[in-house]
């Protein structure tokens, strides 16, 4: 009997109603990056493992999706060590690559290993899928595809503003309402350091990740727990419940980092960035968010975060600034800043609140109905014509009973099809059917403006009266 | 010290130049797909190795890369098996999935899995990458891309006629010479069958699939090495020799085969689709090829092969007709024939012919240069004016040395470069670079139109002569 198919779990088949709606978010997405004079790159699926082991934390390396070596995969392993059964070391022996689980540390090896071909400030972008090896739940899938967008080798706050204006820009195109949550690791470090706890800052900054969600007493209970004594934590309290707007925020943290360098120095950063978006006159809120710190450790600087306001789906695009991704593959002091849209949440979101625009789901313009053997090649070639004119058009190509041809363009969503039988062709005319209004037409053979015109700019009205 | 970075031998990264390059080709392809009536699908990377495995024969078994499982991959296996060593027992029991080998098995698992859902004929495009251990060598990668277009649930023959005319216009509008090679299994069987070694089909398509690269003689030894006696031999000379044009062509072989009925439905089958292309006037000569046999197993009807005219690269597109594709998955009678176009060989005939259009290198329309806080803030509302008028504008984020801001200029092609500095501002003007002539003009800030008029249409003469 023949296997049932299926699919690995936490991946999935788009159907074409799907992929063109992706395609749309990744077209919209990708003419702003061109805009922003932001060219493409891409980089191979599978990466050597050395070059993602160690990036991600020990959580990472255990989501990475490992490729079995060719061939004689046991050839390194030695009887002992397989008796032993030792996965990690097992699995470093029979497994050479891994699936790329971001686009960030391949972009950082590709910025290394072509440092002499590039550009610098290097603008780049980067539309690819990546794989996790993550427990599959909604929203959430071990395939999924990220756009990044990164500019390396310039500390200038300007590329923040520019991100800035391209998230703007992207969630105006698509329709989407979103916030942008702004902060700075350099303040997160601050804080650490204020409290005397420097060496506890990924504990706090996600610790402080969660305020949102569990409240600000389960936070402080879970700071206990890491280890921060009562005194630190009674010192983070003024920074947790700081309030205002942007400027009042900024005013309040001066203060509060007056003896701190480098918490002053990430509010300087905060300001200019904020004053420079005021004056900019941007349509998306930007607002001071000290509860955010993205999980990712190699940030330095400005982090960000959109969320869109009209749905419960979270984070949907991310990033922030890093002064040396790239020193773990031996380039230093290249300093940049980047953020990733969440294609598959931008999808949820859209189909949730329902705003694909109705041309995203453009099918076939026209279809001829297939008569027979002569009619059909009649039709071949005025189809052949019309594509010529950059009409969307297809020959039906059995000659099946009409019915069945006409819940093909039906299912399709084709709005015109065109009825050219016997008597058609001997009088040369083409009668021309809505689909949504049942009413025919005919018209002569040769005119093929008209044609044209009452698919492309459905000026069915106007021709009808004429 | 920090590694150096590499990639997977067989893998490659592709620049900003490339990677615009090979999107002309997807977005050249996909858009005649569109034309034809044809929509986009997606299949995960990831298929599990059940699907894959016996669909390319034991040799594509063997090139499959395999993702090892998560978590303990161990726990199938039993000490004894491991042990003994047993690689292909191993490697079912600690991999489930596998990467795709190429996007016909998938496709037809898809059909089955989603036909409830999709309308017949369907016609679907899908383009992504697919990953096979070949052993590395000049074009022919571990990663590349395919670009499949297929007709799935139709038996008619202007679906073959279709894919012809796709083919025409993607290469006419790619601008590559091509020769189409078109045969039919059928044929193929009749001669398996008229000299009675019809168990032998395999082995005499493959011989005959070589007689372009070794000659007749070295076929027919290989022929008889793998088993023909010289009978049979002897038998299939004169369908080698064969002549003439297509007509001439057809005549001698409906007289070959006029005692068998395959070769007569194989013949009546070419002599169809030879005659209808006539008919439509293509601009692409389709040649009948005997000799013409693909290697995939799974054709039963017609069979192309596109090959560049220009070049020694050999194929760069190819199909055929497949009875029973999805019968694999439990779904049977449902005819289908498809082309996949092969990007990574058109990209390297286009690069040898140097054939890719200007239009496509192009980038960043135009760079502000950045003299300081003030002037840059300043620019970076022009550039917002300019973008939204569409045109791709950069602000240089940093206040270097304007040396090194043209440098960036110049190596990133950007033809024209803004400068406003003090004296700039305070006059209201920008002053523009043309990077290719060195010549400068001064515009006042407000003309955007003018702006636009340079840059679009490069009316620099025009201009300086206002």
């Amino acid at each position: 009997m023949a296997q049932k198919p299926s699919i690995p779990k936490g991946t999935r088949d788009f159907t074409p109603d799907e992929t063109v709606k992706r395609n749309y978010i990744f077209d919209t997405i990708t003419d702003v990056f061109r805009l922003y004079g932001y060219m493409p790159i891409e980089t191979p699926a599978m990466e050597n493992l050395n070059t993602l082991l160690g990036k991600y934390g020990e959580e990472g390396d255990k989501l990475l999706f490992r490729i079995l070596n060719s061939g004689d995969f046991l050839s390194n392993t030695d009887a002992q060590t397989l008796s032993n059964r030792d996965l990690n070391q097992i699995s470093r022996q029979i497994c050479e690559k891994g699936l790329r689980y971001d686009l960030t540390v391949p972009f950082a090896r590709f910025v290394v290993q072509h440092q002499n071909e590039l550009t610098f400030p290097f603008k780049r972008y980067q539309i690819q899928p990546v794989w996790r090896a993550d427990r599959p739940q909604k929203g959430r899938y071990r395939e999924f595809f990220q756009c990044d967008v990164d500019v390396i080798g310039s500390d200038s706050l300007l590329n923040e503003v520019e991100l800035l204006q391209i998230i703007d820009e992207v969630f105006r195109r698509l329709n989407i309402n979103v916030v942008i949550k702004l902060n700075n690791r350099k303040v997160l470090a601050a804080i650490a350091e204020i409290i005397g706890e420097s060496d506890k800052i990924v504990d706090i900054t996600i610790a402080i990740d969660k305020i949102e969600k569990i409240g600000l007493q389960k936070v402080n209970e879970e700071l206990k727990e890491r280890g921060l004594d009562n005194n630190a934590i009674e010192k983070l309290q003024p920074i947790f419940t700081i309030s205002g707007n942007n400027e009042d925020k900024l005013n309040q943290l001066t203060e509060i980092f007056k003896n701190s360098s480098i918490g002053t120095k990430g509010i300087e950063e905060l300001s200019t960035i904020i004053s420079v978006v005021n004056d900019l006159e941007m349509n998306t809120k930007v607002e001071l968010d000290l509860t955010l710190a993205r999980g990712l450790s190699y940030y330095t600087g400005a982090i960000f975060e959109v969320k869109a306001i009209d749905t419960e789906i979270g984070s949907i695009t991310g990033g922030g600034r890093y002064d040396d991704l790239t020193g773990i593959f031996g380039l230093n002091q290249m300093s940049g800043v980047g953020i990733s849209f969440g294609a598959d949440r931008i999808f949820d979101v859209m189909t949730a609140l329902n705003i694909f625009p109705e041309k995203v789901n453009s099918t076939t313009d026209f279809l001829f109905v297939n008569f027979g053997k002569n009619e059909a090649l009649h039709c071949l070639k005025l189809a052949k014509i019309l594509r010529n004119r950059g009409l969307k058009t297809e020959v039906y190509p059995d000659s099946d009973k009409i019915k069945k041809q006409m819940s093909y363009a039906d299912k399709k969503n084709i709005p015109f099809v065109a009825i050219v039988g016997e008597e058609e062709m001997k009088n040369n005319i083409v009668t021309i059917k809505n689909m949504k209004t049942g009413e025919q037409i005919s018209v002569v053979t040769e005119d093929f403006r008209l044609l044209e015109r009452i698919v492309v700019s459905s000026e069915w009205c106007v021709v009808g009266s004429e």
